[in-house]
């Protein structure tokens, strides 16, 4: 029996962050990260099933934020605006948690396994947003077709923005993409 | 010494996606495509480096195919459009293949490690589309933007040729999705 540990998920993550970033993910053990954070390897699996799920345990939250808030979204907002409001607050989350962001992405972008893994979950986030979509009375394909094209700019935004100075803000630049995506996709 | 073996990268592809489809792509062995296609497995690893590969090996081709067909598009046409125009040729392509496409998509479709490796590929064509686009002048967002919602589209477009019954054909589904994008990042 293990006494319960204040903030143990929190100390893990920023545990694990910090070993990836000095050590590479590859060398870097689970025992490693819990002696880090000093707790056992017993407690980090109660919250994370392996090492890589450390780096992901906040997708779930995301993609609930992001389906209740197109879902809550008033009729009379045009979809592609629903899903521009969504994202914009999924931005301003992550605009608190930069240097974390940066260091998560730094990490990813080492290893193409971690990539694989985070288009996944973008994938994922896809659809979930297409299902809210439809869920609004959009049909196929323009559900899809706007969950993909706000997943687009999603991207393109996040990686100015962690590749940038911190300003502009997230949520600043996911607007200004989807200025960019409608200007490109008119043909200017 | 292994003597030439004609149409070997053919005769191995068909083997593995005929095994994978009968058997599931994790109990399918290297050994198994080998016997399945008449050859050896000395064979099999001279042309591809795993059983995973086999599904992948035509990427780079498609690749080329696109970046060759942006980098040719006129000056005069509009980035969305160049993009526009390589997707519908890699697509006429493709349609040529639809029953392998068919099959190639269900056995990725049934195997999350596949899912990932798929779309890390349809990450790298995004990237050599933006990265074709600015060799003609585009500017950062805009050539990623643009690239990003070129395989939005392509994507949506796959995924309901592929799902359907082959007629509308690809290169049409695209031309149509692209349009469908259009009409759903101005709001309509």
């Amino acid at each position: 029996m293990s006494r319960w540990e204040p903030n143990a998920r929190s100390r893990l993550e920023q545990a694990a962050l910090k070993l990836y970033v000095e050590r590479g993910f590859e060398q870097t053990t689970v025992a490693g990260i819990a002696k880090e954070a000093g707790l056992t390897e017993r407690t980090f699996f109660r919250y994370f099933a392996d090492k890589r799920e450390v780096l992901f345990s906040g997708a779930g939250a995301l993609e609930e934020l992001l389906v209740t808030s197109v879902a809550s979204s008033p009729d009379s907002v045009a979809p592609i605006d629903a899903i521009a409001g969504a994202l914009e607050a999924a931005g301003a989350l992550l605009q608190q948690r930069r240097e974390y962001s940066r260091q998560r992405q730094s990490v990813i972008a080492a290893n193409p396994e971690l990539q694989e893994r985070e288009l996944l979950k973008l994938a994922s986030l896809a659809s979930a947003l297409a299902e809210a979509l439809r869920r609004r009375g959009v049909r196929e394909p323009a559900a899809s077709l706007t969950a993909e094209a706000g997943i687009a700019v999603f991207k393109v935004a996040f990686d100015r923005w962690v590749n940038g100075s911190g300003r502009p803000t997230l949520p600043r630049l996911i607007r200004d993409s989807l200025e960019e995506l409608k200007a490109v996709t008119s043909g200017r």
